[in-house]
Parts: structure tokens; sequence; C-alpha cells
């Protein structure tokens, strides 16, 4: 495995890539999440979204329903921007460092994945001719996650003189909105209250609060200045009439010398804490105590994470690169404590108002299935803690029984404003089923099924039986949901759906089969009533499940009417009309065959059992046609189904869409964020696709391929409690147990067993 | 034709009836509407809803998306409470009148359908113990519709004193709102703003504009005091801080004797008058010179009506009377002049906020087709003069060709704000033109069809052509639309929808061949760039349009997914879970067979080519059960169909619970305004059902039949210029010619001719 992880990139100050790098080099933790703001700032009109989140904090807004109708979701919850600690303005010798100023003589910004820091690196010659060397390195803590720090270093290169800074700590901040998005908030009222903004001795401290969530949040910020003797610095903290409080620094620069502070922020918040204004003082000072530790310690929890996930493409840099980075901002969104889940932008930005999808447990968890079964059990536990919620939820869609999770959400509650493509979307239901059956069948972990996952198998059965009914050909039918396709809505057996519920309903009973003799089963089926008759009919139902199939051209339909419509013609469409969504109303849009993303395809890679090859394949051609791949969960799955059909061409092609599309912006809109879920997808296209690693009832196996365009990969992943590395070169393929004891695969069919330390290799 | 057209209730005075009444007894004239609200005010607490309607004055409000879509709507018109002129305070030697103080002996509320007056006469004792008659007229003027008058008398039985009025008028009023019915404004902001309020001479003027349509309103109030010396009289106004206008009035009163006031209100707004505030003066000194002139006018207009218009139900006084009711109120609603509509709630009340629906064309138009032309001719100008606007409405909803009439409209912009259930409606389409062509087989207006109707006829094709387009067994499909039961959307051909729009088609070819040889239908394909070409395609459509048929059941299903879903169990639903959109999730209800109005049944009276006998007698049958009547417009429907299939039990119980859905407030939202849909439909019911009416492209037909309850009926209509009247009781039937020259009919499948004044009867 190789060790280059650093991304370079040289950057033009002007207003065309500063919103792309703010998310680019954030900073996140699972905890906390910084856009890669400039810490001076940028010029009015400048197209910036400055932020600062911690994960699962929120606050609950209106949404009124233009049209009033019976349980309509009326309020939401939303991601705070919860302060501003980042902003620190530099004067030399009175003049202000503004890269708009002056003269840029070089310009880059790093990200350190093995280090876990993201850094700029500045020469700058003033306005007055003083040439100024900044170095700027930031941290969101991995091993401390209310710990945000930066390290501002300015060297005089040709002059002496006074410099000075003003470092911020502000707590009235408010929301970005962009009313021309609906994918963004379109209006930013103030949710936050300051209750307190205060200096003791040499901390700020400030304390907020929302309006009506009532989550109180509180942050402290302190600076110490490393390797200097304290002889002419002067630090001195102000709070201004509107609550920000400002911390002047002072000091004498010297030709050729450097001046460097460290900035610690620390947040803490009252979901997670009785007493968050104690709390964050707490873990301010004990962070403050070792920062080369903390340096340390981020390296190594990476090194640890990078043994057990580590990657490698050869022979397409750019692609290993888009890929590492991919890997990592996964790690750094997902959650390090149970309660919260990772977000459609992760901690990178507010698109999406910090809303956890379906795109967490379909797209996201496979990665940290494979990699860190920790981080896994954190994002399935976020399910299992609203479990109560989503039977609520179920309710209010008029269900007698069963659990319907939310289509969008923080707390657990539907935050999605427009039913037809947000809680008619059952199919989250079969995400959050299938996510626990893949957990248990690559870790084996039965413990997990008996305490959680069996509850909500059960509870999402229940939901499929009381949706569906038996048509008058004696199968099972689901009506009126939201497939993955938001190009139509509240259509009739989405095959995806369908399939997703019959392979639920039949794990429910599966498992709990299984386990039937393990007393906390005995105790579920006693506290939720469960009846041997209910079972069987959850049976009956998954395998009398309706799965449409379209004679004449030989595929499985996307839903009962889809091929009844007509063809959009994607080629006669402008470019410029594209997302598709955002130029037609949806009423237009559902009229014809058109895709947003992978529905029934998906629907094949995940269920193969329900279509033979031919039918797959026929419809790989077909929907490949009518998808514009206006979602960012689209060629992922168009990547993996692809290799898996062994369209080798196709799957590169794919993949080299999904795998860039953050690092590149293929999309336009990474600005706002980076896309966990093609993330996760772009790790699935590697791993399912090309590495062909198949966990099912049967168990592993490795069937991979190595593209024509690639020398070459290689990828470590874990399975029931083993680590393993799989490598491929033009040569063979070579399957190695790096830790554990013994597993077994197979390979074409073949089962292979495999000792610890020992190595599988095959031609390919 | 009896003369007994006069309601009298004894009024409780709680809370129960009071709200029912203002509407039951409110003064309407096509421009003006009043509610029926006491003239002295009701105590705290009490349900009223105080208001003030002008036909087509609206003021334009927000109406934000919960969630952001392309192109969806965002704000909506209103109509407004414009003014409150109708206040009267009554101080008799200091005691204030209210009824919930003293004694009430007696309490008439009293509606005159012959004179067009309501009334309320009552006998009170003060706590004092003074004994007063009450008598107070109220007439919103037929013949100048921007007047109304009230005519208030006191008489002091039984003491000597002095009197006082404090009589208002208010611009500064607001809408009503109630934020927990959906078809309700949910919040009430202040929408005018008072300009001037000021008195001259005699003559207190308002004038009020609104914020955002900027539609200026103007009132005026003026006072006279017929049939006294003006010894003892005073009368002085003043205008309050808030510009509140109110007349002081004192006279003395002496036993056994009364005095009277005659409160005159004008209105004009800047839509119909470029100086509204000139306007409402001189309408209102016109008014003030000569009231029994107005009075008597009023009588005439009536008179005139009622010749044209009169209908008696024998064997049944209150369906005769709740029938003769709500023929009087179609008439009051009806726009006198061009440029509006009628509202869901006529101008009794805000419910649903003065919007024109379909109701407009294929309910209430039916009834003005067969009794006032001209009115009929006002009703259909509405949607020519907004046929630029439903252009533009089908644009943002996609189409390159075509119009789109809105949904619910009062400009005729889109104001639906759910487009499930809104926009999607595309059968408004059918509505229109249906109603050009029915309006054109009454009438033989030729001249409409080529001023206006087939304009209106051509657009609404094209949209039909652009939305549906041709399976793979070559029939024309509409995918996507959501036909009049609301309890599924967004459905693919709809068998309703289908029908309608395959006969607009139809007609929309045939009367442009009928009427090419004249100038104008030249100049409107010139205009429209209609070729041949696009009129063959309509005729294609139109031949080959897809109605779907169920085998099994031997019935049209209402849309090609509908039988597929379970029925609903409407006698295991709870009574107070009716209306079932109140009380459960728009999706849940999505999920089953289960239909808020007659759909289907409705094609298949209107459109009875498309399905054998059987096939709509077995319909009906199956619809009947799965039908909740939820909506007002569907017992009227499934009389007039239970009439024309035979079915005589039936169809006299659909037509009580129609014709008395609002005397009898059946559904409990009278109290919100009348259903003047169901009030058309209530008279097609009785017209087309029992009378057997039928005019279609083959002339006219009656095939009446009598119910076994009643003992006859009979009443007049107008075709194609003449005036008929049929009469039908145990022996006979009876058509006779009360105007006109000469008219064909068939009876029973034979031809007969009938010359003026001459009657033909048959046995029953």
């Amino acid at each position: 495995m190789h060790n280059n992880r650093i991304i370079i990139r040289k950057e033009k100050y002007d207003n065309s890539e500063l919103r792309l790098n703010e998310t680019l080099f954030s900073n996140a933790n699972g905890y906390i999440g910084v856009r890669g703001t400039l810490e001076e700032g940028v010029p009015s009109g400048y197209s910036t979204m400055r932020g600062m989140y911690l994960g699962g904090v929120y606050e609950i807004i209106p949404m009124k329903q233009a049209e009033s109708l019976c349980n309509l979701v009326e309020k939401k919850q939303t991601m705070l921007n919860v302060a501003d600690t980042q902003t620190i303005e530099l004067y030399v010798c009175g003049e202000r460092f503004e890269m708009g100023q002056g003269e840029l003589l070089s310009n880059e910004r790093i990200l350190d994945m093995n280090g876990g820091f993201t850094a700029r690196k500045i020469r700058w010659r003033s306005p007055g001719g003083r040439t100024v060397g900044i170095y700027i390195k930031r941290m969101a803590s991995l091993d401390r996650p209310q710990i945000f720090v930066q390290e501002y270093t300015v060297k005089a290169e040709d002059f002496d003189g006074e410099m000075a800074f003003d470092s911020w700590h502000v707590a009235d901040v408010r929301n970005y909105s962009d009313p021309d998005d609906p994918r963004l908030a379109a209006e930013s009222p103030s949710y936050l209250t300051v209750l307190r903004a205060e200096v003791k001795g040499d901390t700020s401290l400030c304390v907020s609060k929302t309006g009506v969530s009532g989550v109180v949040i509180a942050s402290a910020v302190s600076h110490v200045f490393p390797g200097s003797d304290s002889n002419g610095i002067s630090a001195g903290y102000t709070v201004n009439e509107d609550k920000r409080c400002v911390c002047r620094i002072e000091a004498e620069l010297t030709q050729g010398n450097e001046f460097k502070v460290i900035k610690y922020s620390a947040f803490s918040d009252s979901i997670r804490n009785e007493d968050p204004a104690s709390d964050v003082i707490t873990v301010l000072d004990e962070a403050k105590k070792n920062t080369e530790a903390l340096y340390k310690k981020q390296r190594d929890i990476l090194s640890a994470f990078w043994k057990r996930a580590g990657m490698e493409i050869k022979g397409d840099d750019d692609l290993d690169m888009a890929m590492t980075f991919n890997m990592y901002q996964l790690f750094c969104s997902a959650p390090k404590v149970q309660g919260s889940s990772i977000a459609a932008k992760g901690l990178t930005g507010e698109g999406y108002e910090g809303h956890y999808f379906w795109d967490a447990e379909m797209y996201t968890l496979p990665f940290f299935i494979l990699t860190d079964k920790k981080l896994a059990r954190n994002i399935l536990s976020f399910r299992y803690e609203t479990l109560d919620k989503a039977r609520e939820n179920a309710a209010l869609l008029g269900h007698k029984k069963g659990a319907l999770y939310p289509w969008r959400t923080i707390t657990g509650e539907e935050c999605s404003g427009y039913f037809p493509s947000g809680s008619a979307a059952y199919h989250i239901n079969g995400a959050v089923s299938y996510a626990v059956v893949s957990y248990y069948l690559a870790t084996g972990d039965s413990d997990y099924i008996v305490d959680e996952g069996e509850e909500i198998l059960i509870e999402t059965a229940r939901l499929w039986l009381d949706t569906g009914n038996y048509n008058r050909d004696g199968k099972f039918v689901i009506n009126e949901v939201t497939g993955p396709d938001e190009y139509t809505c509240m259509v009739d057996n989405n095959f995806y759906t369908n399939c997703a519920a019959a392979y639920g309903m039949k794990w429910a009973v599966r498992l709990m089969h299984m386990f039937e003799r393990r007393e906390k089963i005995a105790e579920l089926k006693e506290r939720l009533n469960i009846t041997e008759d209910e079972l069987a009919e959850m049976i009956r139902a998954s395998e009398n499940m309706y799965l449409p199939y379209d004679e004449r051209f030989g595929i499985s339909p996307q839903d009962d009417s889809f091929l009844e419509k007509p063809v959009w013609d994607i080629a006669a469409t402008p470019k410029s009309d594209f997302p598709l969504l955002l130029h037609y109303h949806p009423l237009h849009l559902y009229r014809y065959q058109v895709c947003k993303q992978a529905d029934t395809v998906l629907a094949h890679f995940l269920f193969p059992g329900n279509a033979d090859r031919e039918t797959m394949e026929k419809s790989f051609r077909y929907y490949e046609k009518i998808t514009t791949h206006d979602s960012s969960l689209s060629t992922c799955v168009f990547s993996m189904q692809a290799s898996r059909l062994g369209l080798h061409d196709e799957a590169v092609r794919y993949f080299g869409d999904s795998a860039k599309l953050d690092l590149l912006n293929l999309h336009g809109n990474s600005t706002d964020g980076v896309h966990t879920a093609n993330m996760g997808g772009a790790y699935m296209a590697l791993v399912y696709g090309f590495g062909g690693i198949r966990i099912d009832e049967k168990g592993l196996s490795i069937d991979p391929f190595l593209p024509d365009k690639l020398a070459g990969y290689s990828f470590r992943f874990g399975y029931h409690g083993c680590l393993l590395c799989l490598g491929v070169d033009r040569e063979e393929m070579k399957v190695e147990l790096t830790e554990g004891d013994i597993i077994e695969f197979s390979h074409l069919g073949v089962l292979h067993r495999l000792r610890g330390g020992e190595q599988w290799t095959a031609k390919l």
C-alpha cells in the first residue's frame, strides 16, 4: 500500500474555486465539521459558505405546507451553523492581510490524509512591499472530537516590524441560504440566541441556545504561543456589544523570523452533556496541554484506519487520489459515538440541511462494515434509537402496525416537506433492514441482531405487510410508493421496493428463527406480540411478492406503469436543462420514462436472485439510456452492476464519474459539501465491482477483474473479525489473510480456505 | 307554478345556528355578497364569520411551498372581506339591544325569494322591561349590483323614550381564518390599508387598497329616514382615530309608534372602475333617490327569473323549498357582468378563499344554460378572458402547446398549493370544453363559438395531444393526472379524464369544420397556426382514446391501477372519521379503493357513448359501495345517473341528500357558505335526472319519470331561444312551448314537434 495521501492544490484567488475548496479542505471528525473558509474572510460578493457544524445538533423550524392536508409534516430539523471560531485577521505593520490585495507570490492548499490536517501555505507581498510567509494548519481532532485546532505562523521575510492578530470567537451566526436552490434552505433567520459571551483569563466562552429545540451549545477558545518567549507579545480579549469576542494579539517580527499562535476551539452541546459550558472549558484546558500529542494521536488513528482500509489503484494516480480522498472523507464524517448518523453532505456543508437519508445505510454503511465495524455499529444504532419515532411516523401515515423510517431527518422525525418524494419513499425501510442484514452477514455479530437488529427487521417487515395487499392473481403488491428514482412518484409495484420488501421480510423471519433460543429474542416476541402466524404471513408475502417483468423488452420494469410512458429524449435536451429537477415541473417529469438515478439496476445488484442474467443485462442497457444521473447516487450503481455483468468498459467509465465526483466537482455542487453517498458508492464500485467481493448467506466470494486501463489495485477489508487484502494486477489476483485465524471464501464457485498470514493467488 | 318562495326560520339565539344562518340568509347579487350576520354583533366566543365580499376582488398572498420544486405555485389570490357596513347597534332609552340580554319574545329570520330580500323580525323585552319590535330588511340589489340596502325599523310597544343607532362603516377588516380546517385560510393578516375614511355631508366614504394586487376598494354609506318628519331626529358622523366611521342617529320613540332608518351601502373597485371613490358616491346618490323603485325592480327581476326557471315539486314541500332555495342562491351568485365566475361558495362565505373551480362549468353552468343564457355567457367568458393565463400555466407544467386551466383561481392563475390534487386535475380542461359545447348545443349560439368558444376548444385539445401518448397497442393514453375523485392522485388513464379529453378533441375539430367558412374561424386558424394535420391528430387521438374496461367486474375502472388496490371498509370506519381527508394522510387514502365523489359514474352520465348500459349499471353499483360522498359534488351525480339507469329509489334518495345539503347543513359546513356546485348538481338531478332532459348532438330529448314518493313536478327551461315547460304527475307528462315558434324534441326515441303555445302530453 502507498503512503502518498497528500493533496496539494494551487488555488487561484478568485470566485471560481473558493467555495469548492471550502468543501474539499474542510475538517471533520464526526462531531465537529469546519468548512475550509479563509481565516481572514473574503470580499463581499465572493461565494462563500462560512460554517462550523456539530453532528446531530439541530434546531426545529416551521415548514408550513402551501396547502394543509391531514398529517402532513409542518416542521423540520435543520443542522446549525453553531459558531465562528475560525476567523483570524492578520495585520503586518498595520497592513491587513487580504489575498485580493498586494501580490500573491504563491498560494497552496494542502490536505494531509495521513496527518489528518489541512493547511494553507502562502507567500504574500503586501501593498507596502513587505514579503510575508504564512502557514495555517487546521485539524479537527479524531481523538478528541470536541477539539478544533488552528496553528497560524507568520514569517517576516524582508522586514522588521510589529504584527497583530484579531482572532474572533462569534456565536451569533446564521445558516447559509439560497432561495434559488431547492436543495438548500431558502431563508436564514437567526436560530441562536447568545446567552453568554465572556472572557475568563485567556479563554473566551460563548453559550447560545436554539429557540425551539432548546439545544444549548457552548464554545470556548484559547490561544497559546509556542516557541516564543512571551517578550513583546501581548494578548487581550474584548467582548463587543453584539456579543462577539475578539482576542487582539500583538507581537514584534524581525526579518527572517516567524511568530506562531495556536488557537484551540472546543465545543459541547446539551444533547450530549448536561452542562456544556463547564464541559467545554474542561475539554479545552485538557487539549491545550499537549498539542504535539494531539497531532501524534491524529496520525496514529489514521494510520490504524489506513491499515484496515488501505487501498491503492495503480496506473491512474488521479483515480487513486480521488478514492483515497473519498475514503478519508467518509471516515471523518462518521459519528464516533452512537446516536447520530452520516448526513448527505457529511459535516462539510449545509446542503440538505444536515439530514440523514437512506444514503447512510445503503451507500456509506458498506464502507464502514468492511473497514470499521465500530463506526458501522454507530451508524446502525441511530435507527434503533429512533425506532419509536419510526413507529409514530407509520401511524401518521395511517398504518396500524410497524415502523416507517423518515425519508430525511436528524432526530428521527420526518423532515420531508413534499411527501410524494419524501415519506412515500418507503424503500428507506428496505435500506435499513438491508443494512441490518448486511452488517450481520459481514461481521457475524449475532449480539447485534438479538439486541437491536431483529426488532428493526420485524417492525419494518410489519410495515410492508400493512402496506401491501394481494392482487387478483394472489401476488403481493405494494402500491403508491416512491422508489429511489424520484423522477416518478407514488407508483405501484416499484421493482426495487418490492425486492427490498421481500428481502426484509424474509430475513426478519429467518433471523428470528435462527436465534429463537436466545433470551432477548423470546423477550422481543413477547413484548411486540409477534406470533408465528404473523411470521408466516411475512414469509407468504415475501415468497409471493409481485415483481413486474416485461415480455416485450425482456426487462424488469421500474414499476407497473413505467414502460407505458413516452421516453424522454435526453439527447435532445439542452445541457443547461440538467439536472432536470431544477428545470421541469415534477408532474411533467413523472409523465416520462426518465430516471434521475439507478433504481431497477440497483435492485438487480442488491437482490440478484430476482432476475436472470439476460434480464439484468437488458435492463442495464435499457435504463442506461434513460438515466440522467442527476442524482449523485447513480453512476456508482451503474458501475458495480456493469462489473457484475462483465461490462468492463462501462464499469470503468461509471467508476471514474463516481470516484472523481467531488474532487473534480463533476456535478457542480460540491461547493455545498461532499456527496457522502456517492463516496461510499465509489468504494462499492471498486470493492464489490472490480474486486468482485460478495457477501451473502452463502458467505464470502471473491471474483475480481482488472479493467484494461488500470495496472492493478489492492484493498484491505474486514470479514468476520479477520482482515483480508485483495491484490490484483495484470498477472494474478492475490488474497491474503493479514489478521485472524482462518477464513473461507469462494472463487469462481470453488471454496478456498486461508489461514492467518497465508496468501492465495490465482491467474486472472 | 307556485309562489310560496318564502323561508321563515325561528332562530334560537345560541351558538348552534348563528353561523349557518349567516350563510342561509346572506344577500348576494353576483357582485356584492353579505353574510347574514347580526347587525348588532354577537358575544365573543360565538361562532361568526362576519363578512362583505365583492366578486372578483382579491389580494395576492404568498403560499410558500414546504419543499421548493421547479415551477410550483408560490402565491395565490384570495377573496377579500372588503368592509363592514352592516353593523348597526341599537340603544333604547340607553339600553343596548343584544339578543342575549333581556328576553327574546320572538325571533324569526325570513328569506323572501320573490322579493329578493332577507329580514329579521324580533320582539324583544329589554332588561329594563321595555318591549321593542324590531324589523330589519336587507337586500343586495340585483338591478344595481353595487348597492346593498338595510332597512331598520324599531317600534316602541309599551314605552316612550329616546332611541339611538350607532351605524358603522369600517374598512379596516380582516378575512376569517381557521388554522384547523384545510378548506379555509389558515391565517388572517391584514390585507387592506385604509387610504381614506371621511365624511362629506350625510355620506361616509372609505377607500382602501390591497398591498400586493393593488386593488382599490371604495365604499360609501348614507342613511335616510323615510316616513319621519325630521323633528327630533339627529344624525352625526364621527371618524375614529382608527379610521372607523360611525353615524350616531338619535330619535324620540312614542308608545305604539315606530322609527325607521334606511342605510345604503355602495361599493366600487378599481378592477371595474378607474376612480372607485367617485364612482361609489355617484352610485350611492342615485340609489338613494327611490328605495321603493329598487325593491320593485328587485321583485321584477326575480319574477322574470322565476318565469324562465320556475320549478315545483309536489308531494314534498321540504324538497320543493330546498330546490327553490338552491336555484335562488345560484341566481344571486352569478356574475352579472363578464369577467368573473361563480366561486365554490358563491358570495356567501370565505370557504375555498373565493376560488373558482371546475364546479362553475360542470355543476352550475347547466342551470344557467337552461335558465339564463346571458348569465351562462358571463360565466363562460371568464375562461376566454383567462385563456392566455391558461397558456402560461400549461407552459409552467412543461407543455409545448395548448392551455391548461388552473384548478382554483380568481384571476386565471393557479392558486393550488398541492399540485397532485390541484394542477394535476387536468380534467378542468375537460369541464371547460364540455361547457363550451353544452352551451352551444342548448342555445345554438354559433357566434359564441366563432368569437370565443372555438379558441378554447382548440387550446384545450392541444393540451390533451401534448399530454398523452400512444401505448404499445396504439391506444392514446393520458398518464399522471388526477381525476375528479381526489382520494387517488396522479393516476394513469383516469376513465373520466380520458372520456372528457376525447370529447373535447372531437368537438374542437367538429366545430372548427362546421364553421370553417366564418371569417373569424379562418383568422383563428391563421393566428394559432392550426393545421389540418393537427386537427387530424386530434381526431386520431379522440378515436383511439384508451378507455379502461375490467372484464372481471364488468365495469369501467376508475383508472389503470384502481381495481388492484384493496377496498376501504367504509362500514367499519367510525362516523367521526368522515370526511376521510380530515382524518387520514393522503398517501394512505391513495392506497385504497375509496372515492371522495363520483368519478367514473359522472363520466358515464356525461359521456354515455363510452360504455354499454350493463357496464354503467355494474359500475354504478360498484362505485356506490366505495364512495364516501365526502365531496358535495357527489350525491347529485349518483342521483342523475341512477335516474338514467332507471334506479328510481336510488335516484330519489341521492336527490334528497343533494337538494337539502345546505338548507339542512347535511355536511356540517354550510356555516362557511353554500355549496354552489351541489346546488347546480341538484338542479341537474331534477332536470336531467327525473325530467330526463338530454341535449346532445341529436337535439333535445325528454324522457321523464316520476319517483314514487312524489306527486308530481314541473319546471321551465330554455332551449334554442324558446321557453319550454315540462310537467309530470301521476297520470301524464306534459310538454308546453310557452315562448318561441317551434321546437322539436324526441320522447322514447320518437320525434315530436311543438309550436308556440302548444302542449303535448303522454301517459307516463
